[in-house]
Order: structure tokens, then C-alpha cells, then sequence
């Protein structure tokens, strides 16, 4: 079997560092360079022909420099003879530009599927995609990770038995459900309606957490407007105490600084998907790995071994 | 016929304004927003139905931004049924990256040409592209405006008895020699090596430049590392006065600011195809626009014209 | 500009022949024949040659035979040189199978995307598609039309005074909130679940429908579990009176004639983008023409004129 | 090398069994189901990753139905990651729909393979193919098999001292002079007009008949027209006895009945590339297996052993 | 409408020009050149920007020559803004090489159907292809022409009246039947077998001929090795007079000559597909041409009006 | 790993011959007919099937014939199941048209190679192309060699203590500067401009020659007129002796025996990767094989091992 080979773009290398350690491989060293006209050239640091090659990066601010990184890390490691070529992306922000909901806009998350099969991805593996027919904009394989055993895990060792998993979105119930049922608790969900990215309005809670303690459970966390909102809710109806989880802590406008503010919010965990800046780093934050979930599913991708057999 | 759209990115909005104003059409409103992820929307705010759209962006800084709104705007555009979409280009940061003088890296020239048809492009309207083989990266037509008639005008209105055209370097001779010929003077070349992105060496310069007064002629100048270097070259051989010309006038890192300073420089001329920053606005520094030799093209080719016909 | 051409499958001729109608052209024949081994051949009986060709065909029982009628037609277009062919495609029952949530299975709304596409569609005009990320499977230009304003027409007669419009799930409540925006009315929803194809369960409604003449809305309606399953519920909460609105009513499995035999429904409204049989016909449905809105998209579509425009 | 992986659709498991059988491979299971809108999902229920995976499944009726659940286990191998996708189609209906004989009609061999293809088909196996130009549609590579040997064993057990071997068709007399050859008797043949689907004429035969043990020759029989009239010619050439050989055995329309309720009919010999229901299992009927055939070329497939040596 | 422009390759620039003239519009020069390397280089010499251009090349010898030379016209017709190119080819060499009759063969037929597509043709005007299912090699529409009302119109000037039509093969029967309803006069057929490229033999001739006057018709004659073997059958069989018809005269090594100096044969009629040297214009030859025929079928092509509708 | 199968086109057997000696593997048989209609086809004889595929043939004279014999070939190895097909072109003749300095003409190179990449070639091993851009025309991976090395273990045997090596444009010095570095000596260069395929004129040459034993190194000589101008050039500038080199010994029209009648030119040195006819042997000319190099890159691709490296 051919060999594998790891290289990360500049999105997310401690992640990548991470995931190499699990595997047991070197992570290969990238350059990335920057001309006087601000194009970028990116030289792989490590032989690739015939290789089992994977690249790591997370598509996260900045997205733009990112996404083009990752996209010239295709050409380049294609143009050296890669027997295949993965693409490790953690967090998929274009997953958010799913649908043509005004004329004549772009449906980002379509595109920017079609431009990396053009630069020569094969398949994708990916974690916690924003909407699941996301998946179905790929013409290459994805293997779709989730993040729930592992925040899961990280509950289980607390006293759960008034506690109940609340969904801020009715969309996003499924998952609550899911993740409910690992926990043995549950579950609840509000009604929200989205006017604009950042102006976010949750009408109702379905099902009971008066006296509750809370752990809500979104995807991502990027302003936070959804949260401080159904904090409001839940206070509103008698919560007894919140925590907060989800597997993208994108963290835009301080908003890891205001939740941890807020008293009632007891805790707030994540996964590393993205990178979290030290700035970012409160007391009431935790940031679970997972490296060593990436790093099982990549050497099962290598050995042809089912991936949705482990994480069923 | 089908009517003409044109829009503008982000880039260079003002350069874009200029050619609608000599085609005479409205410059229809792009709106690009961006998500708290950072993740680009864009919406063309004007009717694209059948018609033959033209998007306005020169791939200049921030260039990864330019190009990935480039591609959303591509999107928008095919999704909302334009007739014929054209990309109008008039600098190609991208093209600086047109071979592999190392393993494993990116030929960005060739692989961001296959992104734009990827998200839509129909054909390129472009100006003095760093190679010529570049024109042979795109797999849909290519029209290739030259600047030179634009620049020589300018330096008819001199006494140009005692003047020679000279090219920093051989490669680009051919072009110095057409200039030349415009504006009916003699030729000269620098023989240059490039070390790295900002490290050049002439080493020599053939044809006479003593006494003479020199017309420094470069398709970009970025850093000016080349045109300092020159200079030292024309010092040495007692050059009378210098002048430079160059179509795309990126100046990064204060070059204009730098050449200007240089007593030896009497003028700088540049064209409008990159966008010129009031800080780069110097006493020696006189811009010249092409938005008029632009907008005849973009006539000629919604009307079938051939474009070669006029240029030649 | 070129002529319209436009043909019909077998799936609903009474449709096209009433789209024709409006659009005060002939509806040109189709002949499907069918070989002794069950292969059918298509033949386009009327010229096609640069004409602008519409095939109307929704994507209903016998689905997979409507699906390769439709791809032999589109066939048969582009062999005769059409110059541009649009799939008019009033429903798309693949749009159902849009997400992976299972090991090794097919995304059906997007490979059937891309055989559309393979087939020779041009563009694609649809009607209420089930998940708006549906538009984003297809790499060719999508008009997707609702049939909201037809719908609310039909109930703005009565005396809606105390009237509510009840979504039997939170993921459509979206498209009812904007139809009772249309008949200034309030709106109530089911949170649903789905356990397999034919087994819903509705565990809640939010918002009041104690003595509130209620309308159901949803996109569609097959076997009718959701509405059964609605029913129940809105019954506990006291309900006034209720009736039924749905865009495409498949009405599988003898559902219009159980639901006709609930007391409590007053009525069941659907429109045409089904073919309803006539065993399908009771006193209680009432069926709505979209001829007009699918002439009228067509018209606009072959004029080059803005069809968001029409439907905002 | 990666392992097999071989699944069947529903058009013909029992062969597919027959060849798992002599492969020493089992037959991995697939799950089709239906939604209430008739739309079908397939699931492949076995490890399909870098696995080479074959799919069996011949096109036969019900032709349409089938050819869908073809493209959809191609696009679940393929999501699946699978490292090669062989489709095992012993018979392939629409290669009849090979020539543009009518204006504006749909050419399905073609436009089939095309759609196969687009689904994820890395290769074909295939068995006598109507005409040979239809290998010439297919993009990927195909390996095209006869049962000639199958049929020549069955035969060689007779007297044949006597016989002659007839093609009912000119166009086919070549496979018939190399079926004739391996059994060592002389060649015969009509000369056909085919008027529709189920109208043929045979003018008269080359070659001499009377006296003679007949054993006629054909690709495949669907409604046996051409059988039928073939046997008015021998009967007033005077042929001895008649018995009847093909590959494909559709036999619509109770073919097989009426050939064997013919006393001039001694045998009739077919091949199960085409599932032949109990009904049609009449004494006279004979059923070749070319499971051993398909299983042996399958492993050389897999092993990347010559298939047109084991076939010369 | 966008305006005609008529290029021809080298390959048979008379025929060009006679169907220039029928077309009314004037024939654009060609400008084919060779470095010293061999290479050729082509450049259309007339404004193509948006027009419906036309390229006329049959592939004939040198075939490789011209179809090379026809490649570069394409691309150099799309790189210079074609708004559609149709490829005029008259006689189409690669069809007869449509089928895999040995093991690891190319299938020219199909490879160079899509080499013209990836060139940059839209659309193809074909005449009378070796096989029917040739046009299913395309995946471009195609226009397929057929000679014989040229033909046909030669020969109604005699006395028919105890003539037949004979096929040399009867796999071309079909055309030479209606042929023969075309003169009113019956037909027969030889039984052809080739053994390799110039070694045929005809067994039997099916139909009477003794006493009759033979029109014999084929698609094309390259060596005459078919005509000389029916020669010999129709002599024994007694034939009264020989003629012989065909669409394509490629005339391979003295064919023309040598069929010239059978006494039996008092006439040869071929078309003008192909140039004829001025060397094979034999007393007995007659040319005709096909120029107007491809002109109108060109000039339907411009308008959008019915070619099969033409050729009924 | 798959085995290895080598085969090797019309253009230059030997070389083949020589490749496959140092690889140790046989060269397989290609069988290449022609038609009566000049149509070649092209048969492998030799398993493919799952093969590592190489196919031999540089792009030289008779080049469209060596051309279109590739593609064939190309075609013959992917519809027999080729594992990976890699073309092994020691000379790329089309590299030379590589942009677009008048209207309306070919860009040979770009589309060449998108020819080979239809005919199903997976990547590309060159020698030497004529511009370092022409890489990018090819979205298949390419192994790029020089023979420098191969070249200057010929010249490190003399006495070099008073050499310069001089490249005959400055387009080519920077190859001409890693040569002399190779040879640890000094480097000169000429001014060239080329007016048409065979009229150039070297203006002035940059260094010192005087008195000087010159190596002359170009990347090829066709007819040579670059050498025979530069010649006059190094007469008048006094050099001492003269000696060429270069990759591609094209040597069109008697360009060896012209080249070996000067008395200054004491020697003619290229390599093998064009084939040297028996006339061109002059007692100057040396040819050096490039087989081992080409031989050892084979072996490299094959076992995944970098190229890159190997030729550093």
C-alpha cells in the first residue's frame, strides 16, 4: 500500500500537529510564500508521488486566504503525482451559503465544492457540516464526522439527572436528539427564526426546563446571537443553571468573552475544529480534541476500512 | 442583440465607473457581504437574464480576496442566467506563477484560469499579461489588450531626439522594441537575473545609453527592485535623464515613494489598472487611464468586432 | 429571437396542454414508442433547430419511467440542435432524497441533478422543491417558483377572522409563515419527526389553535401520515375547523379519499403540478391551475426578463 | 490488491448468486426501497471502500425501472469510496437504440452509457451486444463476451453430420459462420427487413436448407417475429428439423409458448443472461448458465489477467 | 442573425469554393504554415468574433494531415471567439474503424469524434457514414447527409426499364434499396465477407441478374477490391451491363484505372466528397457534385430551418 | 504493484529499444496498419489490463502522422484497462506554438496537450520543452528532464580552462548558465530576434568570446539558421574555436552536414531524443543517449519514487 503523507496549510497547524501525532506519521513541512503582489506560491515540502496524500485545513478566517491556500496545496501536490488526494477540513464555513434565498446570488457553498474537485481533491473528509444536504453538493466522496461522543464524553461525569439537552433551533433538533440519547437525558428545542447573520429572533421553547439544568447544543458558535437569545428564553422560563456546547467555536466579536460574562452560563465547551487564539481562552472555557477522531478516521480512509462503521 | 450588464467587484470600483462612463451604460450595484465567519456573499443588484454580463476585477491586493469574490460573482451570474459572462481583467497578479522552477508547487497562472471557467467564465478581456504563453493557461477565448499606444501619447509631446527606450531585462525586449518604434527612438536591454521575489541582478546592459535620455519601460512594477537596479546600471554608463513607464503600477512597500526620491527619475507614468492609492499620488507620478481603450473593447465584443483589428 | 418549441412527456399532458394554452402556442407532439424489451424511443415531432425548446415533465409516479422518457427527450433535443433546452419540471420527487443519513446510500436529488444535466438540460424551471439546498445540486441555472400566491387566492374568499395556518413541521414553517404573511393571518407549527417513510410523529404544536379554524400547510402530501398524525394533535388542542393546502398532491395510498372522510376537514386544495386521476376526485378537493404561473415564468424565461422579479 | 466486493440489483439475483457461487464470493446484500412518490433508494449493505466493487445487473425488463436502480447502487459505490465500480450487465436492452433512423429521436445506446458513466461506472462487462459499434459508446473501457461456446457445447452432443447452422439476418451471418465453424457444419441465412418493432420480412435464404437439420442462430428473441418467419422460409425450403439458438431469451408476449406449441420446433436453446420466469420454463425450453463464463471473467478483471485471451 | 464565415483546410479547397459560390458568400483564406519542426500552424484569415463559422474539411488522404490541420482550425476558430463552428465534412475516414474486432485496437471513429469535440467543434454536416451508428459516436449534434438524389438524378436519363440495383454487400442493402425506389427498378445483393483490408469475398449474389442491366451501389470505393469480385459474380451469373455508383471516390491505388479497362463496365459515377487528381478523370468517370446539396444544408444550419425536412 | 508494459510508436524505435534495455523489461510489440483510405490503426500487443502503461514517442517529423499514431495508441491502452498511462516524449514539436502573436491562429502546444488528455493519457515525462510555461498547458501531471548533465559529462574531458559557454538567446540563458556551472566555467549570451521561422538576427552578443574556445548551447537545431548567425557574430568578435550542443539534433534541411562543412565548428554534440537518420552522421556530429536517464525517471514514476530528485 502506498504510503501516506501529511501536510497542513496555515489555518489550523497545532491541529494538524495533533492529528500527525495520533497517526504516528511526521506532519511534512508546507511553505507558503507571498510575492510582492500578495499571490501566494505553495511548495510541498515532502515526496508525494504515488502517496496516500492528506491535507489539513479547516476552512476558517480568514476564509478567503484560506480557501486559496488549500486550493493551490491541490494543484501543487496533483502536479507532483499524488496517487490521492484528501482534504481534512474540520469546519467548512461555506456550508452557511447553502441556498438561493435572494436573486441572483451565489450559493457559496456549491461553488467552492466544484473549485476544489477542479484543483484536484478526491475526497473530502469533513466534520459537523451546517446542513446535511451539504454533503450532497460534493461530486467526490465525503465521509461526514461528528463531534458528539466526544462532547459527550466530557458531560458524562457530571450528575445528570435534572438535566435536559436543548436545541436554540427546531432545524438542528435532530442532532439535540441524537446527543441527548448519549447523555441519557431529554431534550428540547427553541423555534428560531434568522433575519439577517447576526439578528436572530427564538419565538418559543418546546418542552420543559423550568428548574432544569441546560446544556445547549448548536453546531457552531460564531456572533453568539442565538445563544445570548435563548438564554433570554430560558431564564424567562426558569432554567436552574445553562451550559453551552457545540463543535465549532468560531468565536466572532468577543463572543467567548460575553458569554463567559454572562453568570448564568456555567460553562462553555467546544471542539478544536478551528483554532482558538489564546485571547479566547477564559476560565469557563473548555476545548475538547479531536484529533484523535480525525486521525482513527484518516487511517481508515488509508486501509480502506469502513468509517461509518466506527463512528455509528 | 442582448443587452450589456456590467458590474463591478470590489477591487477597483473606480476604474470600473470610468468605462461605463465611456460606454455609456449604468454600472449596475454589486453588493458583497460577509458573513461572521468571514465568508463572502455576493448579489448582483441588476437584471442578468440573457444578457452579455461583464464583471470588472483586476486580481490585484488583497488579491486572494479579489479572486474568491471574482468566483462568487462568476456564480451569481451563471446561477441568474446570463447569456454570456466576461471577465474583465485588466491586471493578473496570477500570472507571475506561469512555471515550476521547483517540485511540488502550484502553477497558479494555469490553475486559477481553470477556477474561473470552473465558476462560470465565458471569456477574458485582459492587459499585458507577464507572458505571453499565460494567454494559453485559459481554455475559453482570451483577448490580450496591449497599454504601449496609451504610454507612448504621453511621451510624444517631448523632445525625443536624444532618447532611447530601454527594458530592464531581455525577456521583455520585444515589447520595448514595439514601443520604441511608436514612439520612433532607439532600443536597449538589461541583462536580469531574478534571485528571489525582491532579489535582482543586471548584470549588464546592451545597446548605448550614454548621454541619452533613457525611457525605462517594465509591463509592472512592484517593489521596483528591478528599476533600482537598473538605474545603478544607467549611473555607471552616464545616462542623461531617466523616465519610467510601466502598465501595471502595483508599487508595494513605498516604491513610488522611493523612486520618486531619486533625483535621477524625472517622471513616473503608470495606467489605471491597478488601483492607485491617494498615498501613492507623488509630484513625479502621472497616471494614465485605460478605461477608454477598455471600454471599446468590451463594445467590440458585444458587437461581434474583432478586437485584434483595432489593437494592431 | 429564436421561436419556442414546446413538448410534453407522458407524466401530465393536460398540464402542458393548458400551459400552451396561455402561452398561445401549440403544444407539439411527442411520440413514445416501446421496443419488444420494454426500451422506449422518443421522437420530437416538430423542429428543434436553434429553437428554444421547453420540456414539460414533473417527476411523479411511475417516477423512474418519467425520468427516462424525460432523458431520451432531452436527448432527442439536443441531437436535433436545439438552441437552448429548459426542463420545465413543476415537481421533482428526487428532491426527497437529499441528505446521507445512512451508510452507502444514493443522494437522489443530486445524481438525478447532474443525469438532467448529462441528458443536455440547459436550465431547469421547479415548483415548491422540498429543501431549498435542492437548487444548490444542479450546476445549470434553476427558476424556482412557489405556489403561495396561488394558494392564498383560493382562501382570501372566506372569513378568515380567526384563522391560523399550522405547518405539521418547524422545517417548512419558513414557506407557512410567509403564506399567512399573504392572507394576514398567524401561524402555529408540529414539531415533526420522521421514523421511516410512511411512520411521523408529531410530538407538539406551537402557537394557539384552541377554536381556530385552522389551515394545514405543507409542500406536499403522499400517503398523508403527517396530516393524519396533525390531525390528532390539533384535535387535543381543540381545533375549530380544518382544512388542507398543499402545492403537490400525490395522494398515494387512497390518501385524498381517507382524509375527504375525516369530518373534520372541510377541505383539501392542491394545485396541478400532479396529475390527479380522476378516481382522485372527491367533493372535498378542490385543485388549482399553475398553468398560468409556469406560462408566465416560460414567457419570461424565453424574453430574458427577470423571473425572481415576478414572484417576489 | 483490494478485496471484491459484488453486489446485485433486483433485475436478475439469481445469476448474480451463481456467479458469487463460482467467484467463492458472497453475494453482499442491497436494500431498495421506495418512498410513497414511487422514488427509489439503494443501499449498498457491505464495506464497499477501495474495494472492487461489481455491480450485476442486466438491463431487462422492466428496462426503465431497472436502469434507474443501476444508476443508483452506481452512485451509492461511489459515495461510498469505492476503488473501482465494474457493471456486470449481461444484457444490455438499449443497445437496439443505436442509429438516428428518424429524425429528432433519441439514440439510448448512447445516451445510456453516457448516464452510466455520469453515475460513477469505471468499467463495463458486457455480452453480445446487438451491434459492435455499441462498444464504440461507451467512454470506459468494456469487455465484450459471446456465449458462442456455451451454446456449441449444448449442440456438440448431437448428430451433426446433417446440419447447418441458419442466421435469420444477414447482419448477423458473422457470429452464425463462427458459431457454424466451432460445431464444424456449413452456415446459412435470411435476408431480413425489419418494417416496426414487431414486423419483419425475410425475402428468402442463402444457402441450402432442404433436407438439412437446421439449428438457427439469433442474438437474442423477444416477440419471435423474426423466428416465426424465418420458420415459414425453411418449411418451404424443406428443412428436416428445426431447433432454435440465441443469447438472450426475452421471449415477450409468450414467445416461448408459441415456439414450442411449433411442431417443426425440436429445442429451444438460451443463455440466463435474462432472467427466464417459471412460466416460460416449457419442455422444449433449454437454459445455458453463463455464470461460470461471467464469474471467470469477472476474476480476471480483478486480477488483471487477459479477458480477450480466455475468450479467443 | 450573426453572419456566415466559410473557412477551408487544405484537403479539398475546390469543393470549398463551389459550395462558397452556391452560398453566395465569399470563401476566407486559410493561411497553413509549417516550422521547421513539421509542426503546422493555421490561421483563419477573417473576422470569426461572434459569427457562424463554418470549417470544410473531408477527412481524406494524407488523413492524418488533414485531420491534424483541422484540430488547429477549430482551436484557433474557438480561441478567436467563434459564436458557433460547424465542421463541414463531406467524407468522414475514421468511421471505418468503429468496432473492436481484436483485442487492445483503438476505435478511431469515436476517438476522433471527440478529439473534434475537445478542438472546440459545436455541431457536425456529415455524408453518408460507413455505418449508421457512427452519428452515435458524436456527442455533438450531428447533420447526416445522404448523395443518393444526386445519383439517382444521374441516372433517371436512361432507359431503366431492365435494370436492377445490386448491393456488393448486404449490410448496405437498405441504401440500395431505396435507391432502387428512388429509380423505380429492383434490387439484389452480394454476400461479402472481408477477410482484411483489400481481400473480399462475395459467395453469392441474392436476387436475379442474369440478362439485366446493373447499376452497382456502394458507400465508397477505395482499392476496388469489392467491385472486382462482384465483377466476376455478375459475369457469371450473366449480367447484360455493369455501372457502377458510389458516394465517396477515394480511388486508392489505380482503382479508377483499373475499372476503367474492365470492358463490362461501361460507367463510373462517384460525387465530389473527396478531390479527384486530375490523373483518375478517366473517360468512363463521371463526377457529380454535392456542393449544392451542402450548401443548402449549410444554409438551413444558419437559419434554424429543418435539415431532415430537406432530405426526406 | 501492477507490472510494467512498455510500448513504443512509429517515431523512434531505437531509443525505445534502448529504454527498455536499461529497464530490463521487454519492449512489447506495436502493431500500426493503414487502410486503403490512409485511416491508420493501432493494436498493443501485449497485456494492458491494470499495466503501468508507457507509451514512447517524441513529437518529431513526420509529426502529425507521430501525432495522431499517439492518440491511437493512447485510445488502444485505455479501452484495454490500463492502469495508468503514462507518454514518454523525449520531444514535444508543438511546445513551439505556445502563443498567440497574431489573430485567429492555433495555440499548438495548449492544445495538444489537451489532445493527449482525451486520448486518455494520465501523465507526461518530457525532455527540455521550448519554454518553461509550457508545462501549465498540461492538467496531467509532467515530469520535466533536461539533459544538461548528459551533455556536460561529454565536455568535462577536455581542457576547459579557457571556454565560455554562450547561448545563442538570451530567452535560453539561464539553462546556458546552469550548464557552464556544471562545467565550472564562464557564460555569454546573444541578443536574438526571430522574424520569421527561419530569418533570425543576433544584434549583439553580451560577454566576452575574444580569443575564447566557445560551447554553443541551444535546446534545439532545426535548420539552423540561430547557430549559423551566431557564428558570424563569434567570427567577428574573435573567438578562438567553437563547438555546439544541444538536447534536440532536429537538423531539417542538411542543417548537419552545413553545420559540419564550417571549418570553426570542430564539433556538433545532442542527444538521441530525436531519431538521427544514417545520412546525418557526419564525422563531427556526437549523439549521446538520453536512454538511461529516460530509462531511470521510468523506473522512478513506477516504483513512486521523485523524479524531482533524482535530477536535482
Amino acid at each position: 500500500m502506498r504510503d501516506i503523507a501529511v501536510f497542513s496549510g496555515s489555518a489550523h497547524t497545532e491541529l494538524a500537529a495533533e492529528i500527525c501525532h495520533h497517526l504516528g506519521v511526521p506532519l511534512l513541512p508546507t511553505k507558503t510564500s507571498r510575492f510582492a503582489n500578495d499571490v501566494i506560491e505553495v511548495q510541498l515540502q515532502g515526496n508525494c508521488r504515488e502517496r496516500d496524500v492528506f491535507l489539513i485545513q479547516p476552512l476558517v478566517p480568514p476564509t478567503q486566504e484560506n480557501l486559496v491556500e488549500l486550493l493551490f496545496m491541490l494543484d501543487a501536490a496533483r502536479g507532483a503525482s499524488a496517487g490521492r488526494i484528501t482534504v481534512v477540513m474540520p469546519h467548512y464555513a461555506y456550508a452557511r451559503s447553502d441556498k438561493k434565498d435572494a436573486p441572483r446570488i451565489s450559493i457559496g457553498g456549491r461553488l467552492v465544492a466544484d473549485l476544489l474537485t477542479t484543483a484536484g481533491a478526491n475526497r473530502v473528509l469533513a466534520m459537523t457540516l451546517h446542513a446535511p444536504q451539504v454533503h450532497g453538493f460534493f461530486s467526490i466522496p465525503v465521509d461526514h464526522l461528528h463531534a458528539l461522543r466526544e462532547l459527550a464524553d466530557h458531560f458524562k461525569v457530571y450528575d445528570l439527572s435534572n438535566t435536559v439537552v436543548v436545541s436554540p433551533d427546531l432545524g438542528n433538533a435532530k442532532e439535540a436528539a441524537a446527543f441527548a440519547r448519549l447523555l441519557g437525558v431529554g431534550v428540547a428545542a427553541g423555534a428560531k427564526q434568522r433575519f439577517a447573520d447576526d439578528k436572530v429572533v427564538i419565538s418559543t421553547v418546546i418542552g420543559d426546563v423550568a428548574g432544569k439544568d441546560v446544556i445547549v447544543l448548536d453546531d457552531e458558535i460564531a456572533k453568539g446571537s442565538t445563544v445570548f437569545e435563548l438564554l433570554d428564553r430560558l431564564r424567562e422560563r426558569g432554567a436552574n443553571s445553562v451550559r453551552v456546547a457545540c463543535t465549532h467555536g468560531l468565536f466572532a466579536a468577543d463572543a467567548v468573552q460575553r458569554l463567559s460574562a454572562e453568570k448564568d452560563i456555567e460553562e462553555i465547551v467546544c471542539t478544536n475544529t478551528v483554532p482558538i487564539p489564546a485571547a479566547n481562552q477564559t476560565d469557563k472555557l473548555t476545548v475538547l480534541s479531536v484529533a484523535p477522531a480525525l486521525a482513527e478516521a484518516m487511517r481508515r480512509i488509508h486501509n480502506g476500512e469502513s468509517v461509518s462503521a466506527l463512528f455509528a
